[in-house]
């Protein structure tokens, strides 16, 4: 069949040429005899593609020098741990608390240390970010953590909480590399892969060089970052293909679409069309509050489940998949990631209208 | 260039078969418009292929119902943390000490409990495996761990502890694969795909069902079997394009080889060709005792380091990659994992002798 247009929340769409490439360079990679699954990490030519991969994320996030970036593995999930785990000195952190993967996040920051929910937008199923000038946030924090595009609820920060010297954390999974942002705001910023760099199994840390270093004594050496650190990700093997697809990934934001303000023109362009739309539906309506919409992932309902039960199910048929909002919400959500082209959600978009008439 | 005979301790050579399918899959899986990096990890897509690729390990290494086989991350090297995590309850476990890899896993252990060491092969470069006959186990051990083949020494354990009911943790990850196992002489089996099973980014855990469940409070959840099991595999998104090419390799094994059992003529066949010349060459040399000998990793020396250099360089400019050994111990290594076709082994031992009556 031809290809389907995509909207799932993750995995999630490749452009096209990324994985014709990888096709290509399948069962021999270049001139070397042989495909990088099969190549060791500690070859010259994987080394090559492994710095590649780091140097084309520096220029394209424009990463200082004093930035670490970490090719690690176990998700976002593992980050939870990871990050109190080698960032809590005095043991509390401040949250902000936007949705289920922050809920997550405090769960397992808790046992390991404290959270401190300074807001949490679960009195309206997280369908705002709280308000950031009403916080205090604690001095003696070890850092402030949020995560900055909710996938499920299909909510970002427009603008990032006042700190006052505490690191920034942020979880990016759903919205890394979709715009530039400032790293110099951060202390540390990491993603899962599989949204907008590549496929699954692969997680990039982005981390202050001075957050490196503190973990406790006998922490277990894949969780420590100083370790992964002096070891340039490769203290064990490494993810090397998942690695090499995050390399093609940002090739072609850097080479085909021009880097990350292209990128975002081409993003804000998309949604743009989507959220639109759902102004002025009649039938279909964005449950978030306006100013707070992410434009990565968008949601929006009927009111009427069997309604949505039938759009899910005829979108599909119709080559749009995986438009079924999450389970915890309920639903329409499409994940339009870098890969959807503008092209996808047109199709949506036509879809949606032609819905609207037939079913009025 | 034509495809080399790769000879790397992992990750390794991946036949030709399984990099043609994937080539072929790359764009379109199946009649499902979308590649396997695609799918969300939730959708039935996937869920057929990870099912199935769960299924033909059962079938091809005949694994027992009561045992999971989950599919984590962090390589092996993550295993020897949440080992001791869910295994532990009385705080320490025998281990024999049969090399790097061991060591490694021992330091780990000794963060979260005590690691016993009952025996080492330290003394003579990790070169035997020690005489189990002699060995005292703890009754109160929670459990005996080995790494079953060392792929830096080449060495093989041939035969097993006998614990005593105590549960005995094996690292196959060089080994796993390569011949029929009895699964019901282990408590815990664990291996990093990237030698004999996939791509480098997969773990698979396969774990009796009592042996789950026993993890501390506040035991992070992505290092908390029972959570995994709970799960199957999927607590949050598993490294599925490593999964689905787990699953073509295991196709390959059971369709194209036929199974374990042929898998182990096979290999058989490549450690005798090679060990074969090396116990007649009167320039090269395997260190390793000739009862514990792995057919796996085959390492030899020539006693002359300068000798040593010429042969690797001169291998690699025949299309023979990665013939030199691991660091710590010098000389060369051959790692035939199932992906090396007896051709190749017969190509490295045609290179040795020509190499061997040129360099007298």
């Amino acid at each position: 069949m031809s290809r389907v247009y995509n909207f799932s929340a993750g995995p999630s769409m490749l452009p096209k040429w990324v994985l014709e490439t990888a096709a290509k360079q399948m069962v021999e990679y270049e001139n070397s005899g042989q495909s990088v699954m099969e190549m060791s990490h500690r070859s010259s030519e994987f080394k090559q593609i492994i710095e590649d991969c780091e140097q084309r994320m520096r220029r394209v996030m424009n990463i200082p020098d004093n930035y670490k970036v970490l090719f690690l593995q176990g998700g976002a999930s593992l980050q939870f741990t990871m990050i109190p785990m080698n960032l809590l000195k005095n043991g509390h952190a401040d949250v902000i608390n936007t949705g289920q993967w922050s809920k997550k996040a405090i769960k397992e920051l808790n046992k390991i240390g404290k959270a401190d929910v300074l807001a949490s937008s679960e009195d309206k199923t997280f369908s705002y970010i709280p308000n950031l000038d009403d916080l205090t946030y604690h001095e003696d924090a070890d850092y402030v953590y949020i995560c900055e595009n909710n996938t499920i609820y299909g909510t970002k920060y427009k603008q990032l909480p006042k700190t006052n010297g505490v690191p920034l954390v942020s979880d990016m999974s759903s919205c890394i590399l979709s715009e530039p942002v400032d790293v110099t705001k951060y202390g540390l910023i990491f993603a899962g892969a599989q949204k907008n760099m590549g496929p699954a199994g692969l997680t990039v840390v982005i981390i202050r060089d001075d957050l490196i270093g503190h973990a406790k004594e006998n922490t277990p050496s894949m969780l420590d970052y100083k370790i992964m650190a002096d070891n340039d990700s490769m203290f064990n093997t490494p993810p090397t293909y998942a690695i090499y697809i995050c390399g093609l990934m940002l090739q072609w934001i850097e080479e085909e679409i021009g880097g990350l303000d292209a990128m975002k023109r081409r993003n804000d362009a998309k949604a743009k069309l989507l959220y639109d739309y759902l102004d002025t539906s009649e039938m279909f309506h964005n449950p978030v509050n306006p100013s707070d919409r992410s434009i990565m992932n968008v949601t929006f309902v009927t009111g009427n489940e069997a309604l949505d039960a039938k759009f899910i199910k005829e979108a599909k048929a119709a080559g749009l998949i995986n438009v079924k909002g999450h389970r915890s919400v309920g639903g329409m959500r499409a994940s339009i990631y870098n890969a959807m082209e503008l092209e996808g959600v047109d199709k949506l978009v036509t879809f949606m209208k032609a819905f609207e008439v037939e079913n009025q």
